[in-house]
């Protein structure tokens, strides 16, 4: 079958060999897939990432030095099943799933950064049956694949302690900072201000549902939080607690993962603010412990999703609570995908690109 | 009266004038009270301290080339009421008090970093009638001024999320580490793991109720984790939750505040970890957000204290569940603070000292 293989940092397209079915395995056609930001990372970073990921006490198995097939933002179409399997969903069935199988010891694979089994970047995969979720009738197959990157913003939404007074400022209008906004919207939660340097993607954030939607280049987000009900001291927060008034609990998304932003959050968000996260900045970063301490800033670092979260955001997108469809910006064959890894450094010409490899 | 006086970075013991009493203040004989950590730096950067109190929105009036008398862990006897007091503390009674009074114009000053009222290495001072609290009978002046940094251990406590399979490592057992050990265990959580290098510190951990003391010098305090119950991995933590197993959920008390301290427990810490930060670093300093987000920990940091953990910390201490004595180390008279200043520098030498202006 045809795949995109990252070999020695460099994307291939070329014929590669389905995997055979293991226990619990289904084999299946890729009818969407994402790219992801992390995609483009690990192409040329790809020994970092299985670096930190074993150093996080993960199992990290993959080997950098050996081909791969990128792609964990998936739909598929379901064709064959292997030994142990249930049949509950048929051949033909749409379907999506976390992106997590197990390889024949037993160990855990990620379905696009495994050396055994091929990504979404491929025309067939191997996935494990039992996460297999089916897609309701009548949602496209491209939109069912956006499941993956909005449930990283139901996951970073369930771990902010967010009330029905908090305001919520979400930084980086990217795919993570979209599903974010689109999680917190979903979920009732708001203001949401957003922010982002790019106009492509504060349109993108309008698009989603955010309140108030500044351009940093002009304005600092941070001046938004008056309008809010936002104490601008510990003891203004204090007192105002002491005296039964209510005050906004303010929250702040990190959604660029860039070094320099966290500081730069530390430094402009409201005493009290809980920071949640959720752009995952490769390099070492400094940040100064002392400020922190005296605004009392919780930081939340936040990854991935569990199961649950993965098929409730799902069932949001069925059901209309967000628009996933509003992020994808192009759909292209798996020859286009190289290109596409170079266009997306450029926030003006994408938001999301999904590869349809059967195109 | 006689006070020390920090001028220009330096402690002079002199006679300075008592301040008038204003509007619900009360004037008050220093039993007893403290040196604190923070005093030592605020010797050298008074105003690298006020200036972060400015940019974390608090008031931070105090202006560091002016004169002032530190001292905010104190114990004191009432002497004169004020203007518009209740006089319900009677001349004589023993109180403790938050370090904090209103100036003249109805500002906030914080009682040992105010220009205008002296802090407890002065004879007197000045303090607000309505934040007194009664010592009881009994109990010493020396033990009640400790309730002041035993707070701050109480309210790190208060801030970390707790369950019953919570396991506890204090990184740093100089008074702050004390004080969140004393904090647990006087609340009946555990296991405590206490790291510490210096040995006079580590017994210090000890009495105070550690479960497991650790010379990092020897071996990692993370080591320990094993033995409670803490899970390796996200996934397997996981796991077990899926299977219905228990697992402890593991808090870091990070209690040094020196530059690298962080970014050791980001590397060492269990993934999931919560890490209250406690320590105050005053240098910026380098994390690795990748790997925070990887293992999916949590900063909490935190300063200071609620009026509410002030005074249930006076009544653990009088009522026998902090073993506050413990970790007074020497009592001094107003000539022997600036020595003193130079002797806490030297972990082995003092714990706690505590000053008494009638000496």
């Amino acid at each position: 079958m045809r795949a995109v293989i990252r070999r020695r940092a460099k994307l291939l397209c070329e014929e590669i060999a389905d995997p055979p079915l293991g226990a619990g395995q289904v084999r299946v056609k890729t009818l969407a897939c994402g790219i992801c930001g992390s995609d483009l990372h690990a192409l040329h970073h790809l020994d970092r990432m299985i670096d930190l990921t074993k150093r996080a006490g993960g199992t990290g198995g993959a080997d950098p030095s050996k081909d791969m097939v990128f792609g964990h933002e998936f739909c598929a179409e379901v064709l064959e099943h292997g030994p142990n399997t249930s049949g509950g969903l048929k051949a033909g069935a749409r379907v999506v799933s976390v992106p997590a199988t197990t390889n024949p010891q037993g160990g855990f694979e990620v379905v696009g950064y495994s050396n055994l089994y091929p990504g979404g970047y491929a025309e067939r995969m191997v996935l494990s049956e039992a996460m297999l979720i089916p897609v309701p009738n009548g949602l496209d197959s491209d939109v069912a694949a956006m499941t993956e990157p909005f449930a990283v913003g139901a996951h970073a939404v369930a771990k902010a302690r967010l009330d029905k007074g908090s305001a919520c400022l979400v930084v980086g209008c990217g795919p993570v900072g979209l599903a974010v906004i689109a999680a917190l919207k979903a979920r009732g939660h708001g203001p949401v201000i957003a922010a982002d340097f790019s106009p492509t993607r504060r349109r993108a954030a309008e698009t989603l549902g955010a309140d108030v939607i500044v351009d940093p280049a002009k304005e600092s987000p941070h001046a938004q939080w008056r309008a809010f009900n936002v104490p601008a001291s510990m003891l203004e927060a204090q007192w105002a607690r002491a005296s039964g008034q209510a005050v906004a609990r303010p929250i702040v998304f990190e959604c660029v993962g860039a070094p320099g932003v966290l500081q730069s959050l530390i430094e402009g968000a409201p005493p009290g603010s809980q920071i949640v996260v959720a752009g995952v900045c490769m390099e070492s970063d400094r940040i100064e412990p002392s400020l922190a301490i005296n605004k009392e800033l919780e930081l939340t670092f936040v990854l991935g999703y569990s199961p649950e979260e993965f098929a409730a955001t799902l069932r949001d997108i069925a059901e209309g609570r967000i628009n996933a469809r509003a992020i994808i910006t192009s759909r292209i064959g798996l020859d286009e995908v190289p290109a596409a890894f170079t266009r997306l450094s450029n926030p003006e010409a994408d938001v999301k690109i999904v590869v349809e490899p059967w195109r």
